[in-house]
């Protein structure tokens, strides 16, 4: 994929990333690609021996190999890192570029006359900008959303078209949330009144916090506290069509995949990671560093614990004795 | 959470929601919180002694507790109720006080010249509003709302930004609808044409009828009904990311946790709780106070029935045969 | 339901899809509708001796009606198909006259002077059209949707509201795409930083390409390749809150019932159908024909093959053998 009006060489591009020139730092490389798809002037990336033949013999310009290929005799420049896919992905931002459009305020935007806008913040057609918001510097709102009154958006955020930011929510800088999200939204909290038997709603007046380097899918919701907050700690991240719900405390540096759903309550710890449709049930905790496969169901107030130990299924167990049971009732319906 | 501008005394709060006052009624208060949050001025309720100890501590003003504090001395005026959770639920309405926004038509939004508002509807930006619609008084339709052609709300409804409403659709009163969510959608009806292999639309022209008090979640869809109709009774309440297909029959009081899905043409009787991640497949019927708990799956056509009685697995059965299920399953991988 | 501008003769609707009159051809259709529901001028189709009775009986002006019907002598006009459900879904579209909105730019809508729109293409309220954007004869894109940069669509779409596309994304002819569905965002990769622990985003700037005939659920997810490219064929249907990841090839003629999800790089070939809530690992493969009961998960990287086999459980099983194991599971359980 060229973008051509970019250009770096492979000497700047290897400072960029930290890792080291082995070949000719002059030649230049104009964006990256997988190695199927390069085009001369694309930089691709290689994690072992047989892509990298692959590579070279690509029309790509340059590549980055880990350090396996430092003894190679190779026809492109290298560039080498002990983390190539790290340097890939960070030479990467170099030709993104991002919108390129310039800052300011479309006009068929409606901004509050009270909110303030940061250096270089881009709002975006049709946008809607409450009362008292404050809006970071070089932050980008895409067209047609809506952020209520109150909110606060960091520095160097990216909003897609169509999200929604209900009144009063937090977030940090560098946050990215992707199109159609809906944050601090109204959880889902009812008192039955036993003399009819109607549901009355409960206040959700609460806050929702989201703090630096999250990035947060196409169409996921995320509600506010309903008393208190729900907090979204530094650097998680959350695919699309997720669900999370009020008074959760997600983690720092947490994975969530798609469709993945947390009811209210849910305290779930640094470094967990979480496959697609998760669900989980209210008060539960999911502590420091587990992991749990897809469709796995975790029961209201039942804590999981293990760095680094897997779990699967509803309920939830360790993987080993999931499997075991899965194999016992395999075994059982061939008798 | 102080909400400076409104302050009502306990002896009012009292009356409001029918409970007694015990201590001085004249005391102020000015918002309300969890008693973990509570600041001055603050309301706060109890269901047991030890939080009611907890509340007296804290700086909150006054506390919503159950009768069992009727005996108490306390250094607070005490509301005094059987539902305590309910009473304070509806104290908060006192201080939520929504958007006061101005009524009217922003002039941002797009509104056909026959659609019909009523008093103190109100508009807000960027909304198109399609031929023939009709708005109750005081309704409210959230930014960048699109409510198609023929469309009719009722009054006091409340929608958030970015909904879309389709052609023909019809909500009773005090409907809340959250951001993003997409109501009369068509159907997902197809005929396969033996001949060619290649599917055809059926056609999906029925109705959506949405009745009084229901409340609809984020990025929730409901669809039309493809002939006839879909319909959600009073009072129910849906969560977020909930998919609901044609031809639904959504009884009264019913509720519904997030990412639960329904195919077509299911019939849910009133009164029935289902938790999240739910999947009931066409035809099925779920009777008259069921309960099904999260990830659970209900066959095409099958009946779930017992008023209570709490079902759970795929295919869902009585809680407690499944869970002997489970015990036996570990138990014989164990072996 | 009756339409009342449109009226078309049963002769006119049986040589439109190609079937035979029995009967009165001159007689005068003005909607379809369900038997239940049929109001007089209303046309209705069935597929059995019974509900030809009670079609009969309804006061629909004629039926479609299968060779079975040949010998009757009816009260009403009959349509002869050997594929009367298709007949009927055929005619239907007679009916149906979609938006009669007028072709043209909707003066709110803000279009990038670089666009380029077919002939009588619809742009409606507050759209948003970015740069080099190219939209095809008759296509029709629903208020307050946001249309990407390089983003090109073919001819007789629709988009309904509130839809988000992001930049350089392709979609065929006569695709569907419906209220506030997502195409073409980012897909969830990082590269963790083994030094810091951090995730960094790994480039996510490949493209989506979406074929003919193609429908899209409201609120569906569809993310672009990271380097590469996601892939929907032709005639593919895709109900709502579907999620689909980076990488994914969809074949031709696929059916994936709501809330299914598709992590990265599966690819899932021609005429599979995949029921509500399905959920598949990356690098998965769902050969032709295949079938998916709702909820089945398949692993990561798993081949489910055989044309017209149903699966079923997580992990998808062949049916039969699931079913087995339940039933022996609830043998053992009742021990």
């Amino acid at each position: 994929m060229n973008h051509a009006a970019i250009k770096r060489s492979v000497k700047e591009i290897a400072e960029h990333v930290r890792a080291t020139v082995h070949g000719d730092g002059r030649i230049e490389v104009t964006g990256v690609s997988s190695i199927a798809s390069a085009s001369p002037g694309d930089l691709v990336f290689v994690e072992d021996e047989k892509n990298l033949r692959l590579a070279l013999q690509s029309p790509a310009a340059a590549v980055i190999a880990g350090a396996f290929a430092a003894g190679n005799t190779a026809s492109k420049p290298l560039i080498l890192s002990s983390q190539p896919r790290l340097a890939f992905a960070r030479a990467a931002q170099f030709f993104s570029a991002s919108s390129k459009r310039e800052p300011g305020i479309h006009p068929s935007a409606v901004v509050h006359p009270s909110a303030r806008l940061g250096k270089d913040a881009v709002v975006g057609e049709h946008v809607v900008i409450g009362e008292s918001v404050v809006i970071g510097e070089a932050t980008r709102i895409g067209a047609a959303s809506v952020i209520g009154s109150g909110v606060r958006l960091g520095r160097h955020c990216q909003l897609y078209p169509n999200v929604t930011i209900y009144p009063g929510a937090q977030l940090g800088d560098r946050v990215i949330v992707h199109a159609g999200a809906v944050l601090g939204s109204d959880g889902f909290g009812y008192v039955r009144d036993k003399d009819t038997g109607r549901y009355e709603k409960f206040p959700q007046i609460g806050r929702l916090e989201i703090e630096d380097d999250v990035e947060i899918g196409a169409n996921t919701t995320i509600d506010r506290g309903a008393l208190e907050v729900t907090r979204i700690a530094r650097g998680t991240k959350i695919d699309n069509l997720v669900h999370i719900g009020h008074n959760c405390q997600i983690g720092e540096d947490v994975v969530i995949a798609a469709q993945t759903g947390f009811s209210g309550s849910i305290v779930v710890e640094n470094n967990v990671v979480l496959g697609g449709q998760v669900g989980v049930g209210e008060h539960a905790r999911i502590c420091e560093g587990v992991m749990l496969g897809g469709q796995g169901g975790v029961l209201p107030k039942k804590i999981l614990r293990g760095k680094g130990v897997a779990f699967w299924g509803t309920p939830a167990q360790p993987l080993r004795q999931y499997l075991k049971q899965l194999a016992a009732v395999a075994r059982l319906a061939k008798k």
